[in-house]
């Protein structure tokens, strides 16, 4: 009963006598840096970069505050890493696999071609092993690393012509980056690295044939449904691309423990937030994207049967070269196996019937 | 360069200097009870109110504490918001659709069938307005409630028999509950409640023909495969049950700032934890299932169109019934049909070859 009393007590007294207690007589003041890699322009993925900010301010009295800064404010966005490693930027909201330059190790902790999907990464950052496999990688950079958001499935992107066969990929000058890129290397294209801002005008003037970038709501930004209307689904080579706060080891450390867990709460939200407004904002971009004319396709069986073949051959050799790769493909790869087997038999199978009937509905 | 002179110091000094300060001098001490509409032996069900309690505790330096119950131990588990209404507890965790003889317009926050999945859930409750329509029926009860964890999509259960047609579905004795009992009626089917404990007995001497629960980690715990092997696939009344936290709106009310972002930070990361689990638990599970001769078997397609139908016609006639459920469909309908048409794009399409294609190559 004293447990009672208690809550009694507490719903009898009037609010004001339980408002914020003066936590600012107790707590450190602490101010940090945070560099997104991504421009603001890029609303959801820089709003999760705010967030986070505003979050851990409100779980330790306004007394731990994040400043968020977009890509080149202070470094470039593909710098984000380094900054942290020097203590230049106290962390980083940005994409692993921008770094495989340094160690292909990267690659799986942001996305692999045929690799997991959005809910599949949490599983198995939180139970297969990914989290710990990250740590020990992000520690020989002085860092500490939080899964920060993901975009969902991402699209294929814009063809100014259509992809018919593996035949139409041969010498296809294709905008995509990293590991994807070797991978349509391997396919035959030919991969172009062009600056987001470049992807427009390269596209008008047939410098390029093709770009990827990520999915509606962001490539409507981009306005390339006007300079090439053939939108490729699905983007194969990120079917759940995911998001890390990225911290400076020695920096986080020195936090008292409840800014940690304010600052890992912080990221756990970024998780389910970021992806939540792509799922909600994507459906009304893709609709406002086929009015302005955009081409919806499928990839041809062809080119996703040859993909995944030369994805696997791409996985064995990065394997053979790279020990730390082979380490973590060797535990990703059966848990992959055991997560798609599961996911086909109650999600799958309930979202092919679903999806299309509520379609047929219409 | 103040912002980082102030990193400099706190990295500088020794971690000590900033260890958790002394919060216990300024927040009050308030204890809650949390009652779990589940036993203890459905471990990641109940895990969540566990986990709960010791996330709130290390977010408010110990001074805020939750104890969970078990089903049963305080009240039974469906009388978990009559419980939290009448303050008799702070808070339960459970699933709205329990209360569906209140008012039905309870059910489409834990599942509907050919409702939306798991994460199109989240998306709705944030920004397609669901979380607003369940505060306006819950406040009718007194509480607040927020999302805290879901299943994702459940299996169909155990049948003794295979269904081969609809007409294998007539007349059969098949432990369901809810909305989905009222379904399977439609369908010809004699819906029976049987409390989770009398499943197995009931199965063995025939009382029942098949029973559904939820998914093959939970499911192995019941034992079923011994007496009934036909293990269907999808539970499509259950596509991504969701659970919440139900709080007494005064208890709520009545916490400081800083308490209340911690409960909603906690239920937050009962979301990702609770689904990362069962992601994780359920292929292991499965196999085992199979080992031990579950027959995995998938609906024919006359039972799934038979249920769209039925299941639309069951809508019509409950939202001619309750203004408030035909309000809430009002949204739900529509918004269901902008995120199918989108998880067909690119989610839908790269899981139908990357899943199978997984298999293929074992």
């Amino acid at each position: 009963m004293e447990r009672r009393h208690i809550l009694g007590a507490a719903a009898a007294a009037a609010p004001a006598a339980l408002a914020t207690p003066a936590l600012a007589q107790s707590l450190p003041e602490v101010r940090w840096r945070l560099q997104s890699s991504f421009p603001r322009v890029f609303d959801i993925l820089f709003h999760t970069a705010e967030r986070i900010g505003n979050r851990v301010a409100q779980l330790t009295d306004g007394k731990f505050r994040i400043q968020p800064f977009q890509a080149g404010e202070i470094v470039g966005g593909l710098q984000v890493l380094d900054a942290v490693q020097a203590g230049t930027i106290e962390c980083g909201h940005t994409a692993t696999y921008y770094f495989v330059g340094k160690d292909v190790s990267f690659a799986p902790f942001t996305a692999l071609a045929f690799g997991l999907t959005a809910r599949q990464q949490v599983a198995w950052f939180r139970h297969g092993g990914g989290n710990e496999l990250l740590a020990d990688l992000l520690k020989e950079y002085n860092a500490v690393g939080f899964s920060a958001g993901n975009t969902g499935a991402q699209m294929g992107g814009w063809f100014r012509n259509e992809v018919r066969s593996l035949q139409d990929l041969q010498g296809l000058k294709f905008r995509i980056t990293g590991l994807a890129g070797q991978l349509f290397t391997r396919l035959g294209a030919a991969p172009v690295l062009t600056a987001p801002s470049d992807i427009y005008p390269s596209l008008e003037r047939g410098v390029i044939d093709a770009a990827e970038f990520t999915g509606p709501h962001d490539d409507e930004r981009g306005n390339y449904v006007r300079v090439a209307r053939n939108y490729y689904a699905p983007g194969f080579w990120e079917p759940g691309a995911n998001l890390h706060l990225i911290i400076n080891q020695r920096a986080f450390a020195a936090l008292p423990d409840l800014y940690k867990h304010a600052l890992e709460m912080a990221c756990l939200e970024a998780d389910s937030e970021m992806i939540s407004r792509y799922d909600h904002f994507n459906p009304l971009a893709l609709r406002r994207l086929v009015g302005a004319g955009a081409q919806l396709r499928f990839w041809p069986r062809e080119v996703l049967q040859a993909a995944w073949r030369a994805n696997e051959e791409m996985i064995a050799e990065l394997s053979g070269r790279n020990p730390r790769f082979k380490a973590i493909m060797d535990k990703y790869l059966p848990y992959r196996s055991d997560l798609f087997q599961w996911f086909r038999v109650a999600e799958n199978s309930y979202d092919n019937f679903a999806f299309a009937a509520a379609q047929q509905r219409q």
